[in-house]
């Protein structure tokens, strides 16, 4: 019997709705597989935490964290309570960077059940990897001639060789165990040195694999492309900031960005990784049980598979597509159904 | 009679097909005006010129543009020939900095007689208001370690208050002539210093447009809603690199990037104005006399927007609309029709 310590972390909104559903399905799984479990520890870290205690997570939380096998989080992020840029940072993108997550990997198909908002898309099955501790994401920069008409404020996006290449590695890696393309997310015709950079970089990795197949392509035509021909994409490899902007945009063509799955893999396993869908808190349907489940159970199905358990995982996954094909779903991709509802649903297809 | 000097950029690939087949219906437009004419001053500058000449334009480009009304540009780059930060820098960027183009102006709405990609879009029409003369475009940044494992690239993203409100404000005064709706796309919660300055400065200018209702929505949800409600949208404000990745969005939301237009704004009218369409240079179809000029024909009717010619601008834009709905398309749109077929059909049209 295989036991795995999850560290649980609802977060914010939804995450409290969505969470608790996605754990009842992997605890469904665990019992069916018969050779696994799991032992679920909550951390209340959030926004309301931020407001009492005045930080997001306690000092000793990345240490707390570090003693588990895995992260299971929801959203994070009330920007009416705190500033995004300041809860953000105090706990989803730290426990990113401290616990050396630098790989985020985002898949992007149509499941059967959903209606994608494309007339009439092909089938398309792509997979982000999201290059997930530096790039635009930094926290260096700052203020000048504050408050007065001069006032500027710069950002330093930082791009190292070693973080660049591990990502774009990790991509051809992916790529050779399934269609063979990996497509490079840059915008060097206007951003001039971290993107001739991260060109450079690409050219030099793709030398390792004659056999895999590249494309170059600029952010903003190949956030198009996500809208006119999904298929034509297998692996893309993109910085921080644009595979952020691409897993969004991945989400709305599978139909919601409640749907979307994410991995932040610590690919040493020397630390947790961390699961969480690409979704939001979105606190204007919190708390009325209407949340899609579907994003974060399809992230528990991510967690499966990083832990070994593929087929059981994949398991999971149809037992999702039987319960939307079914028309048990929420009403951001059509149905009538609750949170809940879809969550016993998935439970009961799974057992069958 | 009034008659503007325009200076003619083609640049690159298909802008040497579609910026004639252009010019062709702004003539005829103006002759049917009667009171107006153009004078066209074509300028060779493009990767082929680099080539032969070492830069993108010569020493004193810029000073000879200076004398013209306007100027009216293709397409730069041909990544084959001359690396994308090169020519852009050369010869695009370079003039919408030295021209003092703060704002780049860029529609988005159905057009009749297309069909869009969407599966049942609302009747959507937009306008994404582009910081055009900072932001993350900027060339501030270098490498150190070069060629060694160490190696990094830091690039300087600069935010000025200045241009950040004036493009603000630029937007605020679109929507009380539309209606009446801003939305700002940020990324606070990721970049923590010029997004947090770019929300503070969106407030505060927010203040003087109490009847303008406002959103501030993240970019990653913001491409996402592209594809998923268009139609919420009214007029959208954005830094350089998000305006850019959420216009090539609403080109393919329309049905294709070929249609996009765009005008890149002096707006004290000190230096001219560059009208320039959304897309690239397209050197896969080039050559071929099957590019799409519509996103170049409707780049036109803003062009004589700006100089006053409202009314012979949306004539203009009816007729490609006509074109359209008669079929006659080129292939992006799901036509068999040529460039000159469709410009042909254009002017016919515009006389009817
Ligand atoms: C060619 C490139 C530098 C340019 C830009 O990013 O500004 C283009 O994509 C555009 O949108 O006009
Ligand atoms: C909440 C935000 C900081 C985060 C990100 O941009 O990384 C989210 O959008 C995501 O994609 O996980």
């Amino acid at each position: 019997m295989n036991r795995f310590e999850i560290a649980v972390i609802p977060g914010d909104g939804i995450g409290n709705e969505v969470v608790p559903a996605a754990i009842r399905v992997l605890d469904a799984a665990a019992e069916i597989h018969g050779g696994l479990s799991f032992a679920w520890t909550h951390f209340p870290w959030n926004c309301e935490y931020y407001l009492k205690h005045g930080e997001m997570m306690p000092q000793d939380g990345i240490a707390t964290l570090r003693n588990f096998d895995q992260i299971f989080l929801g959203a994070v992020g009330m920007p009416n309570l705190v500033p995004d840029h300041v809860s953000l940072w105090g706990l989803l993108i730290k426990i990113r960077r401290e616990m050396n997550q630098s790989i985020n990997v985002r898949p992007a198909k149509l499941l059967r059940g959903l209606q994608s908002p494309l007339r009439d898309p092909k089938q398309f099955d792509l997979i982000v990897v999201r290059e997930n501790s530096e790039g635009e994401y930094s926290e260096i920069g700052g203020r000048i001639h504050s408050g007065s008409d001069d006032e500027m404020a710069i950002q330093n996006a930082v791009f190292t060789r070693k973080s660049t290449e591990r990502a774009m590695r990790y991509a051809f890696e992916l790529a050779k165990q399934r269609r063979g393309h990996v497509t490079s997310a840059t915008k060097s015709n206007g951003i001039s040195h971290s993107m001739p950079f991260w060109d450079e970089v690409f050219r030099q990795v793709q030398q390792d694999y004659p056999d895999i197949q590249t494309a170059s392509t600029h952010i903003d035509a190949l956030a198009a492309f996500f809208v006119m021909k999904p298929h034509i994409f297998d692996v893309i490899v993109a910085s921080n900031l644009f595979g952020d902007i691409l897993t969004d945009l991945g989400g709305a063509i599978m139909g919601s960005i409640g749907i979307a799955p994410a991995a932040n893999l610590n690919i040493e396993r020397k630390f947790p990784s961390m699961f969480e869908p690409v979704h939001g808190s979105a606190p204007d349907i919190a708390g009325r049980g209407i949340a899609n489940p579907a994003g974060q159970i399809w992230t528990g199905k991510m967690m499966l598979d990083f832990l070994g358990y593929q087929e059981l995982g994949n398991l999971l996954l149809d037992a999702l597509e039987d319960t939307l094909e079914a028309g048990i779903k929420t009403g951001d991709i059509g149905g009538r159904a609750n949170t809940g509802e879809v969550t016993n649903a998935v439970i009961e297809n799974l057992k069958k």
